[in-house]
């Protein structure tokens, strides 16, 4: 058997033994309710206020003018796009596929839900696009648990935020490695990857649509390399380019698949299952599956990760799946070829 | 990749990851922590009865007089072979290997608890083995737990045994598919195998060798397929012998490594763990690791099987395991040759 053949005969197994279901449960689980979620390793729809807000269980409390209000004229770090795609593939100045990160600019959170409102207020295809994705712990980083100093750009906004899940910290005997705020609007959309991270996802405003995949079809999105570049703003002209980085910059591996849910973009290999998460709701998000993510509206969202468990089979599988074949680059001139010769239908 | 390197790159990862680690708990786990080592799928060491005994916290209760006095004249079935290798690789009367199951026999408890001691008085190499090894759900099968008539050849036993492990059922959110009796001696081997159960392993009384390899490491037992036979007993001379079993009973695939702990019998990529469990202590087995065991001394225990979790990932992994290769035939002239075709180092 060739590694084309097992990752379609894994993909076809999983597919056969667990479909497209979707648990949803119209209660938080308790810890161990979600320890066996954790290990049947399923997407989960919950509701009813699984993380136990403290400010805001009524998602109405966090409005504009709580936010602005709350963060004064503290600077925020936000990702500016002329697209909104940040951490996605892009084409260069050279024609060139890229990876192309966003240009990240200070801001006060007033500023930032501005721009968002600006939109709805009917602003044209190509403008700008902002969206607050920084996603390095912005709420609260591992430091936070290590009893580090842990500063926070939205540190007035913990107030109303639990630092962790008490029933996902109890099920996983570990604290979060990350708590991040997402601000945006349907402009930014996320780029499907998937990351090392059991990930508890609320939506406190708005609607996230997420398009998901196992792990087992990974080979479905065709991943490549691609070099790096970063969106920069021009002095002068006030204009966003991308601007390759220096070749010392490793190449980042990336799916190809740009949009997961245009017709034909995936082999018929592949069984994606879409999730709205509506305000007040929370998606269990398992570590290893692969995520498109978009907004409907002004969106606003928090996620927990946790640290994966590293002991047993789980990750070994996980790494198996990502490491099994070869990625070729995305820029070769035969990448239809290669296409071809990587595609395991 | 071939299939050959992706077992072996599945297994040094796993080993890399995991190594020869087996837990030991100095008393039961609650239902979380042991839905989490679940999780994990790693062989763990219990201490303080787990089980919970009714009738035998002191395992000393166990005696031979408890067991022929509770038991009294009942018929129980005990396995006979010749040699004390019961389901296992055995030459037939034509030379070639066969998968043999024992001669199945009715007797006494006292009858079987003497033929164990006779052997401690000295018996002679060749004499016949006998192991109480039924394995049906001998106390309790799922016909019990479905409210169901569910005989049982031990009934006067149950009493003493409780028919599930409450912090087991509660963290796989299930009952027992079977609880089994055990009684042998040193003289009976349970050849390597897996099961797709979740295995709840306690001795009572004597004490349990056990030699474990993870799932990972199965293609190092080299498996192959083996006509079916069965010893019976010739009314004539009294003797065993092993009869081959009509064509249409299909060939079984087992090990072909007779004993584990021989040196030079497994490839130096596997890493076989040995773990010994006394009496008053428990062995969590996971779904799906190779066991090869062994007891000193007459030895009574109870192990109680719960079905795998088939949803998530964890049984396609162990089916890509068992599958990603054909298993040759056990009987082939020129097995030494697909021997080394079928070794990946
Ligand atoms: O909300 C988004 O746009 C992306 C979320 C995401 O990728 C994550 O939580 O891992
Ligand atoms: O105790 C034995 O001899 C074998 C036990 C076994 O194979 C099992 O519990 O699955």
């Amino acid at each position: 058997m060739q590694s084309s053949q097992a990752l379609k005969w894994l993909s076809e197994e999983y597919f056969d033994l667990n479909g497209f279901h979707v648990d949803v449960l119209e209660k938080p689980p308790t810890p161990l309710e979600f320890s066996r979620l954790v290990h049947i390793s399923r997407p989960v729809l919950i509701k009813g206020d699984p993380v136990g807000f403290k400010a805001a269980p009524n998602p109405g409390l966090w409005t504009d003018e709580y936010l602005a209000e709350t963060m004064g004229s503290r600077s925020i770090s936000v990702a500016v796009t002329p697209n909104g795609r940040a951490d996605a593939i892009t084409t260069g100045p050279d024609e060139k596929l890229y990876f192309a990160e966003p240009c990240v600019e200070s801001m006060t959170m007033s500023d930032l839900l501005a721009k968002l409102s600006d939109h709805k207020r009917g602003s044209s295809e190509n403008s700008e696009t902002y969206y607050l994705q920084s996603q390095n712990g912005n709420l609260y980083s591992s430091r936070f648990f290590e009893g580090m100093d842990d500063p926070s750009e939205f540190e007035p906004l913990r107030r109303g935020v639990p630092s962790e899940i008490s029933w996902c910290s109890q099920a996983l005997d570990r604290t979060p490695d990350a708590v991040n705020i997402w601000i945006g609007d349907e402009k930014s959309v996320t780029s499907i990857h998937s990351d090392p991270y059991e990930n508890v996802y609320t939506v406190i405003r708005g609607e996230k649509h997420f398009t998901l995949l196992p792990p087992t079809e990974g080979w479905c999105l065709k991943e490549r390399t691609y070099p790096h570049a970063t969106y920069v703003r021009n002095i002068d002209t006030c204009q966003l380019r991308l601007e390759p980085s220096p070749k010392e910059v490793a190449p980042v591996r990336w799916s190809s698949v740009a949009d997961p849910q245009l017709p034909g973009s995936l082999s018929d290999k592949a069984h994606p299952i879409h999730v709205v998460v509506k305000s007040g709701e929370t998606l269990y998000l398992p570590a290893g599956w692969w995520h498109h993510v978009q907004q409907s509206g002004k969106t606003i969202a928090l996620n927990y990760w946790y640290d994966i468990e590293m002991r047993g089979m789980a990750w070994v599988l996980l790494s198996f799946l990502r490491n099994v074949k070869e990625v070729p680059s995305g820029n070769e001139d035969d990448m239809d070829t290669k296409d071809q010769e990587n595609t395991i239908d």
